[in-house]
């Protein structure tokens, strides 16, 4: 927790000659990496100030990164994805963010002297479409929340001990979807699937009746591996760009019929949600913390002395049609801590890669749902109404167990704390449209 | 199995005036598209004819595209992948192909009229780089085979009914890493992971001690879905392009331990090997055959009247290294067909994409281990040997239960029947590598 004190980028006093609204979540403390187009313009990588994004393929045509520690690529910036900047590694990613953060300090007027006019290096994000931040080659799902794994034991095998035995020896996961994988803001349309009313009977091939979500972060590879290569826990660091947070849609009848013995395919497959920005390792330096402890203790591939556990708020907030109809704003209905993941996300790069697998830059790894230990504090609706037990109340007067069409669903992550700039991650949204006719 | 009666490609009279060697897997009926790179410049896109490899760039840069019924883009040869080739759709890659048989025909001198030398246009296969056909976006395994899925089934939960509720409901399937799949001849490096010896006590993190293959075959893809749509069963054929033979590596003792409950994950992600020369729908149009009866039938999203099975005669060689250094040649372990698969791949395709799933472009398909209903004829070692029970023995004296460092594996597939060209896939094949020193 105090690596980040020698570094400027970090400084809580810095201020932007950017205009930075108060409780934005992109202060010049944050600076987090997306891909933005303009009307009529080709895709290119940007950085979040306040409310707007700075264009880093004209910083850089502007010649304002020739004197960088590490020379970058030509079109690294102009570009409809993070890759080439995500290979390029942690040196490269540090020495960017070091520059972005000079540049946009207050004060400095290089950009304007250089560019002329600020309109043309910023845009303000209302007028731009963020578009998914990175080419995903892979797309990983964890289950590494303690309380999430053991809620859903208890939901799906109740005579059973809910974590099974690999579960505390290992960041259990499978291969989600990369295809399917959308940025906020994208509809989500409700997916048909085989399903048995009631768990029983013979399956009909309906829409779903218990769409979900999961409320996760997510983590951005760099570099990678090779194949019989591998990424050791101690060099996770270098590999592990930034985070995003996550919304692994599911349906939870569909899955419940299909996932024995391969695991999850079609309950989860037709819509993964993400928000555009990735922020970096660099700009969560200050919410580094111990994670929890781990019992029995971790193999020695998955053992490290490094702080992995991040402090992070997490909400999730539901609108239905008729609240947007009326005016009302998503309305929470849980928050929870990505601090209290039981395994991180250093030990889940060390073990997905443990095996030889190729990592490629813009690979995603996601937490898992993240769960609190309080009920209010659950990352999924079945949890949160324990399968339908306990329904929502909507201020529109209507109950929720699962997603209504027209409902929205907003995740949110945000990192506070005395002596430190609050960042956040802004939004991951989505709303659910009717399944087609068929 | 009448359809190919008009397509002149199929006559299996048909004669090239490239020299094609008696039981080529390669004949002009066959016209297989892959990725090649001759030493020093970039890849390109090709047909493979015999023991040649034809340069579509350079056939296109010769103008003897230019009548295509269907316009072809600049480039689409002149790439790293088929995925341009295989967004245009079918009436494209028709087009495409009748060209080429044409070009390719006994008495046909368009070619070596328009580029001179046929050293322009031709390269000799052992002396290029065979790349991966496709880039990749997502890739999924089935477990279609009931021969196989029983057999796991009593190896793996012997006291219980050897399929699950869902097998004969839906084709089963999880998704696999993209990013671990690799051309033939690419090395396996033996993986790490966590197991219990002999499946009990304390696990150890250590090579695997029981690497295994899977003899699969794959589709491609063409066009694709968006988010919510769908391909339908009566559309699969505008969409799937070809098939490859698919080895699908796998240590079971890692994933015996940890594929509950999320499926298989480390056990199957550290590589998968996968044929070079993707074998069209077209070639093999007169080798479609109606599927085995499915009981009960299958649900209307997966119903059609057409024939989707395919007779493929496929074949497992190992070769261990004491065999190679002998001179020995790889020795057939197995044979078994493709026609006996109980899913089809246009079932597979469209249970895939009825959740609304994107495909893109190049996903991968895979048909799960392909097992005939004789002990000889099982597409995996742990079936072949059942568990160990029957080792295999080798002409160097040795046995094997699962694969040693220094084996070699090949997998083969051929299709052969009166009044047709006999076709065949190629080789996918890989040796085995020792782990890393830790």
């Amino acid at each position: 927790v105090s690596g980040h004190r020698n570094d400027p980028t970090l400084d809580p006093t810095l201020r932007s000659w950017v205009p930075v609204p108060e409780g934005s979540d992109f202060p010049i403390q944050n600076l987090p990496f997306g891909v933005f187009r303009c009307p009529g313009l080709r895709p290119r990588v940007g950085v979040a100030i306040g409310d707007h994004v700075l264009d880093l393929e004209a910083v850089m045509a502007s010649g304002l990164f020739a004197d960088l520690e590490v020379a970058l690529p030509a079109g690294v910036f102009g570009s409809d994805s993070l890759n080439g900047l995500l290979a390029l590694g942690r040196p490269a990613w540090r020495s960017v963010r070091r520059r972005v953060s000079e540049l946009l300090r207050a004060g400095s007027s290089e950009i304007l002297e250089r560019t002329g006019p600020e309109g043309r290096v910023l845009a303000r994000q209302a007028e731009v479409e963020l578009l998914l931040p990175a080419r995903i080659g892979d797309y990983v799902d964890f289950y590494s929340s303690i309380e999430h794994a053991t809620n859903m034991g208890r939901l799906f095998r109740p005579d059973t001990e809910p974590l099974l035995p690999n579960w505390r020896r290992m960041p259990v996961g499978y291969h989600g979807r990369a295809g399917s994988i959308a940025v906020t803001g994208t509809p989500v349309v409700r997916p048909r699937g085989q399903w048995k009313e009631g768990g029983g009977g013979e399956p009909s091939w309906a829409p779903t009746r218990m769409l979900d979500v999961e409320l996760e972060v997510g983590f951005i590879t760099g570099p990678g591996s090779r194949q019989g290569g591998r990424i050791s826990i101690d060099r996770a660091e270098q590999h592990i760009f930034g985070l995003v947070l996550v919304n692994d849609w599911s349906a939870r009848d569909i899955q419940a019929f299909e996932y024995q013995p391969l695991g999850p395919f079609l309950g989860k497959s037709f819509a993964t949600s993400i928000s555009p920005w990735v922020v970096t390792l660099d700009a969560l330096e200050p919410y580094r913390l111990p994670g929890p402890p781990q019992d029995p203790p971790a193999m020695g591939y998955l053992s490290t002395p490094e702080d992995w556990a991040f402090d992070i708020e997490l909400a999730i907030e539901l609108q239905s049609g008729a609240m947007a109809n009326a005016g009302l704003s998503p309305m929470p209905i849980s928050r929870a801590n990505f601090r209290g993941l039981y395994w991180s996300i250093a030990q889940q790069l060390a073990h997905a890669s443990s095996n030889g697998a190729v990592v490629r830059p813009g690979d995603l790894f996601a937490s898992g749902t993240i769960s609190g230990p309080a009920p209010g504090s659950f990352g999924s609706l079945i949890e949160l109404t324990w399968r339908g037990a306990n329904p929502i109340s909507l201020p529109d007067g209507a109950m929720r167990t699962f997603l209504e069409d027209g409902d929205t669903v907003v995740l949110r992550g945000r990192c506070t704390g005395p002596g430190r700039a609050p960042i956040g991650f802004g939004e991951c949204r989505g709303t659910v449209v009717p399944a087609p006719i068929d």
